[in-house]
């Protein structure tokens, strides 16, 4: 069975409205709420005072309405009556500024007292809850965050590298402190990044956004050490946020929990943007689960326009539905739509729920509580996983070091990653994102986009894939550097040349005015893409030249070459471009790898693939009809279909006859 | 007798040069002069030592040549020697930075020792001037200004919210503080809303606005209380800025004095701008008129081009005068020019005069020469004020709300209340803008723009006069909130449905790309104006459509309804739009509410009235020619007048025959 | 002979390695390299402990391949066991931060302490290579710069005025302290020009701007004045930035140096700009050679991509040579590019030099080592120097103005003296460009563009120019301010008023939309530029009017004068335009003061002479022929010539035959 609900804030409301609520929410086929992750001081007003009567009976109330309960550690917006006891709980930003009270995650994630007082809220909530059935996992903080840069901050960095490099000289080597002589005789000399020294030797930022990084790692553990300890046998996840949140290595936070959850708001908070693309939201969702390679919850589901000071627009009739669907057909095994409520007051005040402020059954709840009846015919589908023959690599160190050094503003990973992943998407291949932990001798098609940071190990697996037969696809500014952020001492792709089996002789980082396109020397290619951004000037030794440049003074030198090893082949793009030189390359290499789509039906709505099952959905306004390759059973309407019409913002889930 | 005259600074000047200026002013027919506002130094040049010779002098110098002064208090501009004490005297900014020394109004308006320093300087002045009868008025400080956010106002904000709420438990329920449990157990762990915790709880962010408002209107309280005990009889005011300047609540500030005085820049000082607006600048003359619904003084009347880092335009041939009778048709008893010559040094080198650096008389100079000349001609309008049928409710509480959360980018408070204004002022409607507080019975049509936070008295005032036959008119986001920043908790507009008539069923805060339009059902109205910022999608109950929206999932959906509702009628418009609404609608509104024009004449140029007066204002570069309704007597020219050709940014002045 | 090489950090690389360097460099045609610029704790990896041995190696290693070595002083890049010492060290920027570790030039220059050590370092290191044959100058610091706004820089700002100014009454006289009363009574009330208090007293500023211009010339003096006594025979210089760096007044800093070096990168570091343009870098070579009037080096010249956080546009094949030949062709005798080879570390990890990261020969080797051959050709033309009839006057004081005040946002000074710059550039004239110190009598032709700060010798100065025969040109806001940044007390343009034969009656400061032109009353001159961001109107008394308004309320009003004045004669601008107006002017102007072109060639290739040399420079990405007036001789074929086919970014060298 799939979970069904909401995230629930009883505190918000008087205790008379709770059986509403209650009742509105069975109605609509609640299973399940998220409780208490913001309520740190109704559990303790006072230093030490602990109240749990209220949060017993919300659950109690909820049971007896057959809803369990997963609850939030509630760290993430501490007391007030705490955080005034010592300006150094705040913490500090880049440019300086240390955070007072007013907001949520304002705290020092490596101050000793902040993590003394988590222990304890942690520890008794733990304790109270670890007997009751009705809750049935828990939730750690909230969407971990931004770096401090306090001065504790700065000597747990110094401990960090301490541990790291062991000596000084090891560090100022790696380093390459000998650049401007900032050559470190104590570790108590390393500086923190701050914005007011606007440039920072690289090797240096990327090692703080590591520690920045694990601070919050470390923080979680904590955390879920008691949790472990004292609640047995709950699992413990954390709300993880879309795949432009970069701040943090997201492969090391799921690490030790025991499913990854996701908060997904497809139409944004408000700012001027385009409409929801599903291929966005659609690596947003394999992203989560690429996390643990397993499925996922949808933990904040978009249900409302969200906003604070500027509200966001209204989830078109069927949206909020066809998201829900969406996050399912991508391996979401749980829907929690965020928040069951919008709340009458509080920073949030226009981050919209189901219900409006006045809290009246409206369309939003509609369509919510036609899911939650829709589901309970969906049941054999929970617990079944995407399967992909393709995958693309994530590299959250490269996608650090392209945060220190962009090489060029038309360049954004998260926007390369999009540019791939949407023409598979559209072809309705099922893709998993992939850490380079991960096992990758399961997919016949790799992609490794601008992997940037390269450690020899992975550099060995890339071979390794090939050599047994994979294809693997790399794109600029791949094999530039060491793991610390040194720019490799051989001619690029560095460890990679081999494999690619061409040098970049020369590149050019060009102004926007600078227009470029690639010229395809494969047969029936006639679009000419972009090159932007980058151009690598590429001189093939093995490898055999795919398309070349059309213009300025490297006209005609190869851009794109395709190299044989062992059993595989290696494309090496030597320039960032946008979606289309992805759509032009794409129907070729899924024949040169041999990938098939989950179905082979030519429209224009998303088709996935989970287990046994298929799920068609209609992102557009309009109506879409689709012919399938053959009968098939409609799991929502119980009847065998061969050729469908999909109205504007509608599903279909079938599976074979 | 109308006064007439400039701000002056003969202290800026040789001492020998002061008899020339006073014979030029003369010439130009002043009768009056401030003085002073920024000499505390001059005056007070050590700690105790009073130097008033030179003052005294120039009083007396200007007395000689028939012009009076009214008396700056110098507290805008406090010396070095007094602020070099102690650093806590300066103001901090929202972004933490705490002001130097080296601009004007860098103190903290609620620091003890600066309250005791500006009652010692300005019973010193008082005193000495007291028995002076060329004194004939007060100014107090300079353009009350910007909050600070120092500790010393963070106690003050403490005892604000003391005094207002009693208790920590009232506070904490108003507030809704139990969102994110930001539950305050202690009044001194209130936070400021700074700049890096970037959102704040809205009520808290109104709250200090209101602080931050009262902080200025007690600290001109405590300079009004020594004035009137040591220098009885003169008059007090203090200069306002123009409707654009929001950061204080200007009915409070205005309550305790005799009169307002504005200081208006219609070409402003540089910046990108269009060219100064005729109905903008009336809108900024009737918010004067409004502070307490009585003729008000132009203490600030641009005579040249404006600026500091920036050299503003140069007021067109014309302008200068024409501005200057604009502001009596809408209710000013006296004119100043700001300044009287440019000032060769400081900050405000740029911020030129009537006269230029060389101090010759030049063109701007006869301009106004010409102007006093005129004024002896219109003695007989001096006192008389303009009568409106229609009003404007301004709401300080709904602007400081909307700081906080605009809601939609593309909706501005003040240009909101623009374009409402403009087409009524092209039609030669008298308008008068009021608070809440102010009588609404003598209205026949009332315009409640975004009346935001909506206090249940003022719900009951509004439902009275439609009751008793008034049309009134709301706009988006009315009755959202309640005057702790709370949303109401009930469906929109809250407390004003039933005087409406109809719901908000839904609402849509669209990105600027997605386009709308209204269509009408009122017959002959064939415009489509665009929906802009907002959409309420309505929902009505007793009220009839006026208008649906023309696109998107609420296509034929109502966007403007009207109802009847006792002897009235409420126009409930529930997008935000441009002045293109409003012009489609005012005819329309006028005849509904039996509103007539000032004069029936069709022509673009600005027609008012004033008593028994009739300010005709040609504003463009053209000569336009009226035809008036009826022979009419020209003050101007002596004569009798049916047909007017008035040249570029000319002026006549006229009463009925 | 000219001086080739590069600048060389042998301590980035394996000592293993230095040999290939060198061997590199011997074949390039190398005769020397700087070294150790930001070495300092290479040299003193602890207090007072100096390593010397791997600085000797390297030097003696160049030495046996016949290079020599220029020493930078290391004070741009102290070590962090020094820095680490104190943090009032750090330098504060105008927005209130303090710096920290990380980056280059973060020291405080009137911190007493850091002149202590940079007197230790710079001692030992004079000491040290004093008697040390090959070493054959040095360079201080690097690329002076920022203001530093700290409490110890505020005292020596008081200093500084104490001195200036001997008495507080001067200050607040010539400052004009009575604008808002800002009248000091004690030497330490005078505050910094911080960015918090938003606009300063314009004359404070205008000091400040004086005081950390002299604080950066004192601290190099400190540096001169030991390297002189210790190192006695060897050269001192600085590397200045191009002409559009602006903190620092650049003919003081040049004053006490031997000669000046220069860093140019035409194609800048990473930013959206257009091609480099050849006037512009041509007008940075002039400056440079202006500051001492004499010969420079070029110390970084680009030979690679530039960029930090981004990397820039590649040097186009050819473009590194062509740029070199152009510093030689205004007046360099020696060329240095910057760097040698890519480091593969640090901030600058992206500032390419001649070698990529792999240290490999490469296109940009091969050109610059084509180069290194061909100088051997052109022994004989070191040491001549470029001979000018016209010049440019440059107003470090008056372009500190407009930093404070810039009058109007579409009036920048450098693009000013660009636009005088580039159209006497394209017609092949020689340009110096001078300081107010300089002798004017050699000019035919004099421009002194916005001359706002005039103090009265210069004023005399000019007028004995023209008197005696010279052509001056002067462009609005001339003689606007005194040298206290106080506006003159006389009509404009002040004491210029006399030589212009006329005034400005009226100004307008015009926003960008305020579109306007210029007729001319010249035969033949039917052009009509632009009149942008300022426009005199003027009124002339002997002067004759060259141009007039064509639109607004001063269409038909003088724009541009000419005035008779003695045997010269002087023509004043009255608005700023772009080059269009001085394309349209300077034919006429070269006539009119009897200017001549080096050569009489019509063709869009840069053409300049240096003694009995021209230097033929083709620019752009096409073959360009040029007829020439006569048979020359080709130093580079060594071969007459008497019509040359000049490639892409090609170079012809001739001399008469």
């Amino acid at each position: 069975m799939f979970h069904f609900g909401a995230d629930y804030y009883p505190e918000h409301w008087p205790e008379s409205r709770w059986p509403t609520d209650a009742r509105l929410m069975q109605e609509a086929g609640f299973t399940v709420v998220r409780l208490a992750e913001f309520a740190w001081t109704k559990i303790e007003p006072s230093p030490g005072k602990y109240h749990f009567a209220w949060l017993d009976r919300a659950i109690d109330l909820l049971a007896a309405h057959g809803i369990s309960v997963l609850l939030g550690t509630p760290t993430a917006s501490p007391p007030a009556w705490l955080m005034n006891q010592d300006e150094t709980l705040f913490r500090v930003q880049r440019d300086g500024r240390r955070h007072s009270y007013g907001n949520r995650r304002g705290y020092c994630p490596n101050h000793p007292d902040y993590h003394a007082h988590s222990r304890r809220i942690v520890t008794v909530l733990a304790e109270h809850y670890a007997g009751n059935e009705n809750v049935i996992g828990w939730q750690i903080d909230n969407e971990f965050g931004d770096p401090c840069y306090c001065e504790i901050c700065r000597r747990a960095f110094h401990e960090f590298l301490k541990e790291k490099y062991q000596t000084l000289d090891e560090l100022n080597t790696r380093w390459g402190t000998d650049f401007w002589s900032h050559i470190y005789t104590d570790w108590a000399q390393i500086p923190l990044p701050m914005e007011v020294i606007s440039a920072s030797d690289p090797s240096l930022e990327l090692d703080f956004k590591r520690f920045a990084s694990q601070s919050y790692v470390r923080f979680q553990q904590l955390q879920i050490d008691i949790l472990r300890e004292k609640s047995p046998g709950k699992p413990i996840t954390h709300n993880f946020m879309e795949f432009s949140y970069d701040q943090i290595n997201y492969f090391d936070l799921a690490r030790s929990l025991d499913f990854v959850a996701l908060d997904s708001y497809p139409r944004g908070f408000w700012s001027p943007k385009l409409a929801p693309n599903p291929a966005h939201i659609a690596l947003d969702l394999d992203a989560a689960r690429g996390l643990k390679q397993k499925n996922f919850w949808m933990m904040e589901q978009q249900s409302g326009p969200s906003g604070a000071h500027y509200v966001g627009e209204t989830p078109r009739p069927g949206e909020i539905r066809l998201w829900a669907y969406q996050s399912i057909a991508h391996g979401a095994d749980a829907i929690l739509f965020f928040r069951w409520r919008t709340c009458r007051f509080g920073v949030e005040q226009y981050w919209h729920g189901i219900l409006d402020h006045a809290g009246l059954p409206n369309r939003r709840y509609e369509e919510v509580k036609r899911m939650g009846s829709e589901l309970k015919l969906l049941a054999e589908i929970a617990g079944s996983k995407p399967q992909a023959q393709t995958a693309i690599l994530v590299s959250p160190d490269s996608r650090f070091a392209f945060h220190i050094q962009p090489n060029n503003a038309a360049f954004n990973y998260k926007q390369h990653v999009r540019d791939i992943y949407a023409p598979l998407h559209r072809r309705h291949v099922t893709v998993d994102i992939l850490s380079e932990s991960a096992d990758f001798s399961a997919y016949r098609l790799l992609f490794a986009p601008a992997l940037y940071v390269l450690p020899q190990a992975l550099a060995e697996k890339l071979k390794q894939f090939v050599a047994q037969g994979g294809t693997l696809v790399l794109t600029p500014r791949s094999g530039v550097k060491d793991e610390h952020n040194l720019v490799v001492d051989a001619p690029l792709p560095g460890l990679l040349t081999e494999l690619v089996g061409a040098v970049v002789e020369e590149y050019d980082s060009p102004a926007p005015d600078m227009q470029n396109h690639l010229e395809f020397s494969l047969p029936g290619l006639t679009a000419q893409p972009s090159a932007l951004g980058w151009r690598d000037i590429l001189r093939p030794a093995t490898a055999r030249v795919i398309a070349c440049y059309g213009r300025d003074y490297y006209a005609g030198k190869p851009a794109i070459v395709l190299n044989q090893y062992g059993q595989g082949q290696v494309l090496y793009i030597g320039t960032f471009s946008d979606e289309t030189l992805y759509e032009a390359l794409t129907d070729w290499l899924l024949t040169l790898s041999n990938v098939s789509p989950v179905l082979p039906v030519s429209s224009s709505i998303e088709v996935t693939q989970r287990g046994d099952f298929y799920f068609l959905l209609n992102h557009s306004a309009q109506t879409e009809t689709v012919q399938l390759p053959r009968k098939m059973f409609n799991l929502l309407t119980t009847q065998p279909v061969e050729t469908l019409a999909l109205a504007a913002h509608e599903v279909a889930i079938l599976k074979s006859v």
